[in-house]
C-alpha cells in the first residue's frame, strides 16, 4: 500500500541529499531506502517518481536512479521587479514602533497594547473551549455579522443614549475584523482617495496608517489635552472642502483627551452643519480610570456618525472583532466595502467575543481593569515628576493606556529613544502620531505594558537621557 | 453595594417602561423597583441617576421621578447623505450569490465552498481544544506570521519545485487573513488604482469584486476550459501595457481549467518576457479528483509570481488563514500593504490552522475528501447528461468543487434562475464571473454543497426549465 504521508518524507530527505549530492551520483537501491524509512518498495517507487517529475533525478532502467545536472545556484536578482512595480502611489509609513515585538526583559513602554497580565485570559480560555463544542467551528456567519453580536454593540450604544435620540438597531452593526479594518472602509467608503479627510493632530497612528493607504488627503486639526479647538475645525470644514472627521473624543490616543459634554455637542453641530461625517473611533471605550466612556455616536441619530468600536484590545489581540455601526446610505456603502474586503468576520471569533462581553464576570473584569491601570497611571505620573521633570505631562489622563510627554524642544529624540533602549526601555517617538510635521517633541509612555514595577527605573533612565 | 451589572439592567427596564409611557408620567417609587428588581436601593438611585443623566427623566425631590418631555418619534433623514457621499469612484458589485445564506431544505448549487460534511470536523475541533490551552489564545503574533506556519506554506511549495529553482525560503511568506484580503493587497501593492490587470473570463467572483474595490482597470483575457490562449494573453500585454496577469491555474473557478505543464511554461515565458508578474490564485489545491496540483510559482524563482493559498475552504470557513508567497521587493510591498491594511491575522486561527495540516489525519482527510468530490461530481455529471442534456459540458474538471454548463444562447437566464429556486433549488447565473460582458449563458454548478443525492433531481428541473 502507498503510503502518502512517507512518500513526501522520503522526498523530502532524498531532496536533502541531493542538494550535497555532485550531479549524477547514484542514489541509494529501493532496497536500501525501503530499510531506511520503513516503508514499502511501493511507496518508495512512488517518491522516485515524483523526484523524476520534479526533474531531480532521471531513472535509467535497469541500472538505478541518478542526480540529473542542476543549473548552478545563484544570486537572486529581482531588479526587474523596480520597472514592474513604479514608484509607489503614496508611502506608507514603515512599521510603527507600536507594533515591535521586543524581548521579555525589556521595559516596553512603546506598545498599543496592554500586557497579557491585564487581559482577561480565564474568561477567553472558557470562551474558547466552550465555542470549541459549538457550530461557529465550521460554519461561514452571516456577512454582516452574528446577530447576537450585533445586538451586544447596538445595546452598549443605546445604554449611554440620552432621551429624545433614537438608538440605532443591532442591523446598523457591522462586524469587522479589528478596527484597522474598519477604518480603512470608512475612509475608503465615506472619503474616498484624493479627496480630504480631517483628522486630529496628534492621532492613532494606525489610522495614519489607513488614511495613507486609502490615499486619502489628511488634513490635519490640532488636538490638545482637551480634544480639537471648534473654531480651527470649523475653519478647516471651509478651507478644506472636506466631508469627514476622525477622531477619538475618548481617551484619545496618544494625549489622552476626553471631549467634555459641551466640546461633543458644539462637535456634533459643526460637523451637522458641514453635512459631513465624524468617524469616531472609540477604541478606549473599555479603559476609563477616572471618567465614564461617553460615546459621540450615542448623541446622533442622524447619521453623522458613524462608530468604529474594538474588542482586540480589551478581550484579547488573538480575538480580532470589531463592531461598526453606521446609519443611512453610509451603513451601505460600508457593508459593501466591508464585504468586498474581508467577505466576512471568522464565527468563531465572534462567538468567543460575544461569549467574553456577556459574562457576569466580564464586568467585574473591567472594574479591576480600572483599578489597574490607575495604580499604573498614578506611578509612572509620580515617577516622572520625581526623576524626569523635564518630561512634562499637559495633563493625567482620565482614561487609556497612555501618558503622552513633552520633551524640552532642544531634545535630541532619537537619541533619547536610543539611549533609553540601550538602558533595556522601549519608548516610541512621539513624531509617529503626527499625521503632519511634528509640533513639539513628544514621547508617549504605555503604562499598561509588563514591569510596572520597574516605572521609578523607567523615569530615571529617560530622567537621565534628558539632563545628558 | 452598587452593583452595575443590576444596575444597568434596571435602566434597561425603564428605557422600555418609558418608551410606552406618556411624557411627565411618574415613575414607579424606589422602593417597588427595589423589590422588582432585587437590587438594593443605591443599584435603584444609581439606575434613577444615570437615566436623568441621559436626559430621560427628572427628579423632583420629595415628590418622585418622572419622564421627561420627549421629541416625537420620527422618520429617520439621511437625506443629506447623498451630497456628503457623492456618486462611488468605482460601482462595488452587489453580493454575488455564491455568499447569500439559503435555508437548509433547499438544494444549494450557488455557493463557493464545500457542504460541512465534507469538511474535516473533527481534526478542527481537536485543533481548537488544543489551542485553547496554548499562549496563542491571549498574544499577538509577529506581523508576517507564526514562522512554523510560514514554514509549512513554504515546504508545500518546496514539495512541487523542480530541481534546479531555488524554493522561496519561510521568510518569503505573509499570512494574511483570507484570500480576499490577499487578492486585495497584491492588486493594490503591485498594481494600483487606474492602472490595468490582466484577468481571466470568465474568472471568481471574489477577484473582480476585489479589482473593483481597488479600483485597477481589468483588462479580461478569455479563457476556455484549457486556460487562457498565450497568444491573446501576449497580445493583450502588449496593447495593455499590463505589468500583472491573475489566474487561477489549478482547477480554476468558474471553468475547472488546469493548465498543461506547455502552458505553464509558456505562460512563465511570456510574463517574464513582459517584465510582469503573475498573481496565482491557488485556492483550489486541496481539491483535486484525478490530478496533483502543480503551481506555477513552483516554477519560478526569479518574483514573477506572486502566490496565494487560502485554508479557509478547505480547513473551515472559520479559520480564515492564507499564505502570499512573493519574492524580492513584491514580498516588502505586499507585507507593508497588508500590515497597513490588517496589522496582523489572529494568533488563534493561525495555531489552529498549523495545528490541522500537521496531523497525519490531515493527509487520510484528503484522500477521502478526493474520493468523495470525484462520486458527487460524476453524479452531478452523469444526471445533467441523463436530464438536461441542453447544459453542456465543455470539459469534467479534474478537481475543484464546480462544474461549468454553458446553455443554448437563447436562454432566459433570470427565468432560469428563478423557475429553479422556486422548485428549491439554488443556482448562480454564470454572468457574475465575467468581469466584462459574458460570452455566452453559463449556470456554475456546485457539486461539493449539501444534498448530494438529489443530484438526479437538480438535473431534472434544470432540464425541465430549459426545455419550457
Amino acid at each position: 500500500m502507498v503510503d502518502d504521508s512517507s512518500s513526501v518524507r522520503i522526498v523530502t530527505a532524498l531532496r536533502r541529499w541531493i542538494t550535497t549530492a555532485p550531479s549524477g551520483a547514484k542514489l541509494p537501491s529501493t532496497r536500501s531506502l525501503v530499510a531506511e524509512h520503513g516503508a514499502s518498495p511501493v511507496t518508495v517507487q512512488k517518491a522516485l517518481r515524483t523526484l523524476a517529475l520534479q526533474g531531480v533525478v532521471e531513472s535509467r532502467p535497469g541500472v538505478g536512479t541518478f542526480v540529473r545536472a542542476v543549473r548552478a545556484a545563484r544570486a537572486n536578482d529581482y531588479g526587474w521587479q523596480t520597472a514592474a512595480l513604479g514608484s509607489p502611489n503614496k508611502r506608507i509609513p514603515q512599521l510603527p514602533a507600536a507594533l515591535q515585538s521586543v524581548p521579555n526583559d525589556v521595559v516596553a513602554l512603546h506598545s498599543g497594547y496592554p500586557a497579557r497580565e491585564l487581559l482577561p485570559e480565564r474568561l477567553v480560555r472558557a470562551a474558547f473551549t466552550r465555542t470549541a463544542r459549538t457550530d461557529a467551528l465550521i460554519t461561514r456567519p452571516p456577512t454582516a455579522g452574528l446577530p447576537e453580536l450585533q445586538s451586544w454593540f447596538a445595546a452598549e450604544l443605546e445604554s449611554a443614549t440620552p432621551a429624545g435620540i433614537t438608538p440605532a438597531p443591532p442591523s446598523d452593526v457591522v462586524l469587522i475584523p479589528g478596527s484597522q479594518g474598519g477604518l480603512i472602509t470608512a475612509f475608503r467608503a465615506l472619503v474616498g482617495a484624493g479627496r480630504p479627510l480631517l483628522m486630529e493632530s496628534p492621532t492613532y497612528w494606525g489610522a495614519i496608517l489607513a488614511a495613507a493607504q486609502v490615499g486619502v488627503e489628511v488634513v490635519p486639526v490640532h488636538s490638545g489635552p482637551a480634544g480639537p479647538d471648534p473654531d480651527a475645525l470649523s475653519r478647516a470644514f471651509d478651507q478644506s472642502g472636506a466631508r469627514a472627521f476622525y477622531a477619538q473624543p475618548t481617551f484619545a490616543s496618544p494625549t489622552g483627551a476626553l471631549w467634555s459634554p459641551g466640546l461633543t455637542e458644539q462637535v456634533l453641530e459643526i460637523v451637522r452643519h458641514h453635512g459631513a461625517f465624524l468617524i469616531e473611533d472609540d477604541s478606549a471605550h473599555d479603559f476609563g480610570i477616572t471618567a465614564e466612556p461617553h460615546p459621540v455616536a450615542a448623541r446622533d441619530d442622524s447619521g453623522h456618525v458613524v462608530y468604529v468600536r474594538s474588542l482586540s484590545k480589551s478581550v484579547s489581540p488573538a480575538v480580532r472583532v470589531a463592531g461598526l455601526i453606521a446609519r443611512g446610505p453610509a451603513r451601505n456603502r460600508i457593508l459593501a466595502d466591508t464585504q468586498a474586503g474581508s467577505m466576512y468576520v471568522s464565527g468563531v471569533l465572534q462567538a468567543v467575543a460575544l461569549d467574553v462581553v456577556t459574562q457576569p464576570a466580564w464586568r467585574t473584569y473591567l472594574r479591576k481593569l480600572r483599578l489597574e491601570l490607575r495604580t499604573r497611571r498614578d506611578l509612572l505620573v509620580r515617577s516622572l515628576r520625581e526623576h524626569a521633570p523635564d518630561a512634562r505631562l499637559e495633563t493625567v489622563p482620565q482614561g487609556g493606556l497612555n501618558l503622552w510627554a513633552r520633551l524640552p524642544d532642544t531634545t535630541d529624540l532619537d537619541r533619547v529613544v536610543r539611549e533609553c533602549a540601550a538602558a533595556g526601555v522601549v519608548i516610541g517617538s512621539g513624531d509617529e502620531w503626527f499625521p503632519a510635521e511634528p509640533t513639539g517633541k513628544f514621547v508617549r509612555l504605555n503604562y499598561a505594558g509588563p514591569h510596572s514595577g520597574s516605572f521609578p527605573d523607567v523615569a530615571r533612565v529617560l530622567g537621565r537621557s534628558l539632563a545628558g
